[in-house]
């Protein structure tokens, strides 16, 4: 048994934690602004957060060269997907809310996931409500940055795929790894700052259009308001959404290429055009069911389609309608719906689009060797053969997530939810979009009323599906800590 | 494009047809000796099969020496498990059936599913209740032939496995596959035997017990009485049950093995220990759960869980109980068991203990790698290397597996079933379990007031599981049909 080398663990959490309590002081600022006396937890909570953080810097200042092993680097996403929210939920504790609730919340935010179980958020102080958003917006940019350096590198499930396209291929474009990350940063806060414009113009207010801006971008999918998007009136709002919903769920290093010069970097990216497919398909068909059963005008049932179906998809899980009402055929097509996922490389979470293609190819392959066990299939993808371990690595990912929303189901249901709460609040964790199907966790519900124990086993979920599964399991592994 | 060698394919379907013609004559005989006019209809549709099943074999008989080429084996698989059911539709016509519920209750036997659409087993003719036994029977023994000698050889979701185990191994037993084939035979029929005669000596009637031993050893789960295994008092007679339900569901090469000399082949073959380590540890957590929740005697609930998990899980499907009054965990439970499947080699479906295993062994292998990416994972299954396709076979079975789940649910949905109807009898028919949840096709339920429609969907589901999804997904393949 080697030891793990935790001081260099230690040395990136506490940089963290010293810059997440600038970023609540951000959010005491928001409520001074507003005159609201809630700043005090803010302030309160960074001073805690700075404190631990900045004693974590001082302690391991020396450890600031070491490099990581594949064995820290593990044990460091995962402490930083369990530290960061543990942390943001001190802000949110009083005001009737437990630790169980704040956590819940913080987790909820930051995987990007957005359920919820704060309720009456239209009278809550500006400065929650600005932090909930917040967190998701962080949580955004988080997921982007571990889907672009650290997961390929780590070869989890199957992501290996991308290893080469985000550190050699981008290369050409980036003399280093730390200019890229400069690059998704800024094109991130752009698409935000665009998308707040957007909102307001058609008509938020700057507070509204803020929040959900980032709320549209991390997909993550918190609101101002109990009723979401319902809120507002113009159908130019939701079109808004969908544009950004989709910004957020494409892989962000072609988006980086386009605006660098290479616009056809969005149309050459083996993902996109299959997820821009999918969703128009999908669209298409949920209009004309909504057509048929409800018989509403085509622009609005198009409408309604998109927000909601590009929302589940793209794993925000904003909610401008209780969908539940459409009928049994879009109750179980949202329910499906929820596993889709959006591109590697965004916000989004879920399957994901890239595994989908490479389990598509894979049956197509094992098809034709059953008919000619002879004949030599070479499986390509994106014009390259696929790396031989990547199906295994796939296979070991879609197993893991089938037995996840297993064990869940299984564990909910035992603490009573009934099947259909149970399963779709286990498959929305997971998948990081936000609404199950049912009164309590549906589009129109609110997770406040599901007991403590369950709470706690959907943020576990929520984290597990955040960090694809194998990269917490892994450490479970009692081979992991041998040498 | 080559020609498909058609003439062998209608020599070996008319063969079988002109065997199927009589039984259906035994059936008659049946009829007959309970003075039941409703021989006529046995006696008609056994010339119209004979004389089928004939012409066929006349017009064909130079074929008789010809080898079938994968190709004609594909489509000689797939011919026969849907022209079977369609010719033993005919004696169920009339009795205010029509086709749909005649194919239907033909398909839900012959797949082992054992589903049904007839209302009022108890006053039902005894023709065709012994009739619609049989149909299970035959189908569980075609079941066994074709994943012993066949489905391996066709390298069908990593059946491959088992090649060397039937026709290698085997042949140190057994000097011909035609022998096997005899022995297989010989067992089963023995098996149906004795558990008749103790189905006889527990309570039933002669009638009763022949009826349902054919379903139990089948694992199809039809039964002569509307109330299924409740119509019976005996907790003996449910035991009994429990035993052949789990025979039926065993390799029948290691149950053969160990009949010849070779006891310890029931216990180093692969799938058992792992298939009954699970039942039982499934049947105490079961009757723990039915303890607390319900308050019944242990040894009630230790009964109740056995034959209603064995029942599930090895794909029989006899209801002893509404377990969907057991409360949320219940059904969520039963609703996971549906999808596990027993043994390989027997007459059970659903996905099977030896793709767990590949699943299990996949992951577990993943998951080292991504600790030490340059160690060697050797996996081995049974003593051996597990062969390189193996796990990509499987991942394609598996993503079949969902997709025609997935498929199947939205298609219902938009027949108009709720989710939780349309989700579990599509994996209910895909599995070839019987019982699904809800009212309509749950244990309690019938699925006669299904939709027409509904019918035909889940007719062609339980076939698709019935042939491992890919036998019959490669004949749609355009490359298939070229050379």
């Amino acid at each position: 048994m080697t030891t793990l080398a935790l001081r260099p663990i230690l040395f990136v959490l506490g940089i963290m934690l010293s810059v997440l309590s600038v970023f609540m002081l951000i959010a005491a600022v928001v409520d001074l602004s507003f005159e609201n006396p809630d700043w005090h937890a803010f302030v309160a909570a960074a001073a805690v957060t700075a404190f631990v953080g900045g004693t974590w810097v001082a302690a391991t200042w020396q450890a600031a060269s070491l490099r990581l092993r594949r064995r820290e680097a593990f044990v460091l996403v995962t402490s930083c997907w369990i530290a960061l929210p543990a942390f943001s939920a001190l802000p949110l504790l009083g005001q009737g809310h437990g630790f169980t609730d704040a956590f819940f919340e913080a987790v909820s935010a930051f995987t990007t996931t957005g359920s919820t179980v704060f309720v009456g958020l239209d009278a809550m102080a500006p400065g929650i409500l600005f932090w909930r958003s917040l967190m998701q917006w962080l949580g955004g940019v988080g997921i982007v940055v571990m889907a672009v350096f650290i997961l390929p590198f780590l070869r989890v499930g199957g992501m290996q795929l991308f290893e080469t396209e985000s550190l050699t291929r981008a290369e050409k474009l980036f003399p280093s790894a730390g200019q890229l990350a400069r690059w998704i940063l800024v094109v991130y806060t752009a698409m935000t700052v665009a998308c707040t414009a957007l909102y307001r113009l058609a008509e938020m207010t700057t507070f509204d259009a803020l929040n959900h801006a980032m709320a549209t971008l991390s997909t993550g999918g918190f609101s101002t308001h109990d009723a979401s998007f319902d809120h507002f009136d113009r159908p130019l709002t939701q079109w808004i959404g969908v544009i950004f919903m989709l910004a957020g769920a494409l892989p962000f290093v072609a988006i980086i290429k386009s605006v660098r010069g290479e616009p056809r970097a969005l149309i050459t990216d083996p993902q996109i055009r299959t997820f821009l497919l999918f969703l128009v398909a999908a669209t298409a068909a949920m209009s004309l069911w909504l057509r048929l059963y409800d018989r509403i005008d085509l622009d609005e049932a198009l409408r309604l389609s998109a927000f909601n179906i590009v929302s589940v998809v793209t794993t925000t899980g904003f909610a401008a309608t209780d969908y539940q009402v459409w009928g049994p055929f879009a109750v179980a097509a949202f329910f499906i719906l929820t596993f889709v996922g959006g591109c590697t490389g965004s916000t989004s979470g879920a399957v994901k689009v890239y595994r989908h293609q490479v389990l598509w190819m894979t049956m197509r392959a094992q098809l034709l060797r059953l008919s000619s066990p002879h004949r030599a299939v070479v499986v390509t993808y994106d014009g390259r053969t696929l790396p031989a371990d990547v199906p295994a690595s796939v296979l070991a990912f879609v197993a893991l997530f089938v037995g996840s929303v297993t064990l869940a189901t299984l564990v909910l249901a035992l603490l009573g939810l009934d099947l259909v709460t149970a399963l779709s609040s286990a498959a929305t964790a997971l998948c990081n979009v936000g609404p199950g199907l049912g009164p309590i966790v549906g589009p129109a519900g609110n997770f406040a009323t599901l007991p403590d124990a369950a709470k706690w086993v959907l943020a576990a979920v929520m984290l597990l599906g955040r960090l694809e599964i194998m990269a917490f399991l892994v450490l479970l592994d009692p081979q992991f800590w041998r040498s």
